[in-house]
């Protein structure tokens, strides 16, 4: 892939083509204006606010500033430019010319977004209303979902609909049907029927089938959108005064071979099919306290670490799937990663250390739910400690050497991981548990002992005793074991390896994201590869043309 | 499909070709003993103990008698009659060979099979021991995962296995994944060494790993599969002295348009590609006590009803894939349907009755799992009540009439459902609700109202205000209404609408089971589609040939 086709994730509000912010004091609105002209590729036109990669990437570098540099802002309204259309979801054109890895992974990206509005709602007291001002349709309707709120224009006109199946023959996919039973629960049968019904429901029926929560007249449209955003940032506890931090541009070296930022630096290898990842501890001591931490803002070494990752996983992601492997490494001192994490965890009531707090959970969900095989390696000078042991823990695999390498440096200290409060519960997974909770399902005594180790660096031995890595392998084995692990991986099938990855990352309970990204998302993976949606005659390839589609009508 | 292709469910002990139960007072032993010659169609040899639809349809028969058969049986032990080796998982010449809604099916059934097996378990104090006396690799390992308790012979070269990611490029496919993590709570990291360690592991490795609960030597393996079999055996509630019923061969008629037994009648529409299946109530009053219900034996409504919708479910899944949409309708006195089920749940202390309710319950999740569209149709002179009831809240949507048919018989009693006690607990779908619980999931005031009404026939008003059916129209709107639903589901993509389905049908908690037929088997869905594991160069087709698979390196 050369430069100029590599997907973007880095933007900015100067550089939006389709999103509008707009800030009055507690209430944010943010309206959708899609660009028709503004196609991330050639090929199609954004009609209707329908939308692209492109169009997302806007909408979730709005959400994080939103976040960070906006904390006086309690609701935020979503809403549209255009006259009786909200958004008619996801562009079909580009859909139907994209291959499968593109909308699998243009599917995932748009959920994480979504669900990040919802963890805004959840978490941050940035509650997000939906203001449909005109039919919401397919994704334009999973967006709304995403809020706490959804108000639909009662105007006989204006509904909420999920055509996917009836028109395209594939399902909603961004989350719409496990919100539509999970979160809004709505029955089953009238969700069945909704979702088999493309012209939608709008006024007094979408209220009584909890679609939407109030159909509102146009006259008296812009004062009830006005009062419910105010009742909303009534509600907040976000503090009145608190002051944004700027989320500066990245520092980004990207090449062919490497992809290098401040702290976060991956060689791409595409002979052997990996990319190793290292990640660098902080470069200085942790900030004193709050005022500090404010005024580093994007310098602060979490956020600024996490902002890296996060750019690094979405590139990867999109650019370049053929690189099956993740392989981490960190380096630095353990000390400084635990104190950064120390200053965050002892400061939750701080916004901004909420915040970022927050981010790194989000952006470690992220990597769970990435299809690439993650293998950890720790060695002598490395710093998987507190919030980076979760890279460690997010692994498939991990490997820490016991000893030292005796032929680079024999004098070194031998690698060990240090388990914090970090790794105790402000980072859940999308499962709701823990990475340690999950890794210890049902062992309760296990858990416990990780948990007294807490604060004390592992050597390895340790660390396999108390069951925290996979091998730990000595100086005589390392380079071997670690070499046939990724060469293993990198022979077997890349799509039974996504399929095994999903299943045994989650163990335990069920949430709404593991649906979304579990069960939704792997019958939509299917539904997307079969012939009777992407084929010649395929519903989603047939649609627009007037010709009906051909199905192979036999139930699998 | 001609006669002599379709596949036959029905069986027993007679016919086995596979199969040898021997019966030892509490203990019996279910040998497997493939006949390498014995496959279903032609085209492979079921090497190995390898096993295809026909052995685990003798499977199916066997566990079903062993609990109406053999009330006296407390533990069942599952061994091999092959040297060395167990069971070699489901075949793969026969996987390679069969066309993606056959892989499917054939899953989804042995996943049935292993889920009654834990139902024995867990509910008839039946437990399940595997006795490994050889390696169990794939499906067979799988088979084992099913059992309480797993004995692995250890010999130095017996193993358990999951060998389908590295040799097939496809996941195991009954569960395996669920179980290692859910069940077993094997570690992630290390769950995902061994699913890809084709070879697998053995002796004490295993027992460290909880990939099976002891390895025994050789010497001393007989006498210790019978002392673990008397001590589960002692731990049954089992009554001592109960004598079992003989299952009677269903009496069935089956053409190319009909499927009919006593109870259960189905019209098979090949040109509208739907199925219209009735269910009659009880002709006779239900036995007075539970020994005549003993005495009725197979005879009894329930029973018998239940046994020919199992044997209708299984054989229009297999044999009719085109026929996508089933509507149900009942006929008959709905007092007697509630008689039987009373007569049932006023003695679930009587193993019968127990068994039935229990039987009842699989026969309604495998509708649940069932990648048809399900209709429910309620008309003058039906008996939607009760355990007949279920089918409607099984159904998709439902659609009651409002008053009569004034063409037809202006003078009958208009249609009304019952709900009962068989509603509201001793049913549970596999997510572990009430159909009636999944329905009004997050409504507690809305299920209140329906407990309220329990006992009283609901008219279509009552029934539709109580949100019990979908559609209430009167006679005037009755017959368009039901057949544009009909023709417009039958225009849809089977696949969109099975992957809407799947979703819908469980709303809330997921369980093991939901896991395994939400999560995993979509995933393994679309892995089974994908050209990495289905096209000509891939894993699943290049197996035993000498060549390596091709494969697509991109990650989706």
């Amino acid at each position: 892939m050369t430069s100029s086709e590599r997907v973007e994730f880095r933007t900015g509000p100067a550089r939006y083509r389709h999103w509008r912010v707009a800030l009055d004091g507690p209430v944010a609105t943010l309206t959708m204006d899609v660009d028709e002209q503004g196609g991330l590729v050639p090929g199609y036109e954004l009609k209707l606010n329908s939308y692209d990669l492109g169009v997302d990437i806007e909408l979730y570098d709005a959400v994080q500033r939103l976040r960070f540099e906006h904390p006086e802002v309690r609701t935020v309204v979503l809403t549209s430019a255009k006259e009786k259309i909200f958004c008619a979801g996801a562009n079909i054109r580009m859909l139907a010319a994209s291959a499968h890895e593109w909308k699998v992974n243009f599917c995932k990206f748009t959920n994480e977004t979504r669900n990040g509005i919802e963890d805004a709602t959840a978490n941050s007291g940035q509650t997000y209303v939906a203001a449909l001002n005109g039919t919401a349709s397919g994704g334009g309707y999973e967006l709304a979902l995403a809020c706490d709120h959804i108000m639909l224009v009662d105007d006989r006109s204006s509904a909420v609909s999920l055509p996917e199946l009836p028109l395209l023959g594939v399902l909603p996919g961004t989350g719409g049907l496990t919100r539509i039973s999970d979160k809004r629960h709505v029955r089953r049968d009238i969700a069945d029927y909704f979702s088999t019904k493309a012209e939608g429901v709008g006024g007094k029926k979408a209220v009584a089938w909890k679609l939407v929560d109030e159909a509102v007249p146009r006259t008296t449209w812009e004062k009830a959108v006005a009062e419910r955003a105010a009742a909303f940032a009534e509600r907040s506890s976000r503090p009145a005064d608190a002051r944004g931090i700027e989320l500066t541009p990245l520092d980004k070296t990207r090449t062919d071979d490497r992809v290098g930022y401040r702290y976060v630096d991956a060689a791409l290898d595409h002979a052997r099919g990996i990319v190793e990842i290292t990640v660098a501890a902080p470069a200085e001591d942790a900030p004193a306290d709050t005022a500090a931490l404010h005024s580093r803002g994007a310098e602060f070494w979490t956020l600024a670490m996490t902002r890296e990752i996060d750019d690094l996983i979405l590139d990867l992601r999109t650019n370049e799937p053929e690189l099956g492997t993740w392989a981490f490494r960190t380096r630095g001192e353990a000390a400084r990663v635990l104190a950064h994490d120390a200053l965050l965890l002892d400061n939750r009531d701080d916004w901004l250390a909420n915040e970022i707090v927050l981010y790194l959970k989000r952006t470690l969900k992220r990597l769970d739910v990435t299809s690439r095989s993650l293998i950890a390696l720790i060695e002598p000078g490395s710093c998987f400690a507190g919030s980076l042991l979760e890279l460690a823990l997010a692994a498939d695999r991990s490997f820490q050497l016991a000893g030292v390498f005796e032929d680079v440096e024999p004098d070194a200290e031998p690698a060990a991981i240090t388990v914090d409060a970090m790794n105790l519960g402000p980072l859940p997974m999308g499962n709701g548990l823990t990475r340690l909770q999950t890794r210890f399902l049902g062992d309760d005594q296990a858990l416990t002992a990780v948990r007294d180790a807490a604060g004390k660096p592992l050597e390895a031995a340790d660390a396999d005793r108390l069951g925290l890595v996979t091998f730990a392998p000595d100086d005589l084995d390392w380079e071997e074991e670690v070499r046939i692990a990724i060469e293993e991986r990198t022979s077997f099938s890349p799509d039974a390896l996504t399929g095994l990855e999903a299943n045994y990352r989650f163990a335990g309970p069920e949430t709404l994201e593991t649906k979304i990204f579990g069960r939704l998302t792997a019958w939509q993976n299917w539904i997307f590869n079969r012939p009777n949606a992407a084929g010649p005659e395929g519903a989603l390839r047939r649609y627009g043309t007037g010709q009906r589609p051909g199905f192979d009508t036999k139930r699998v």
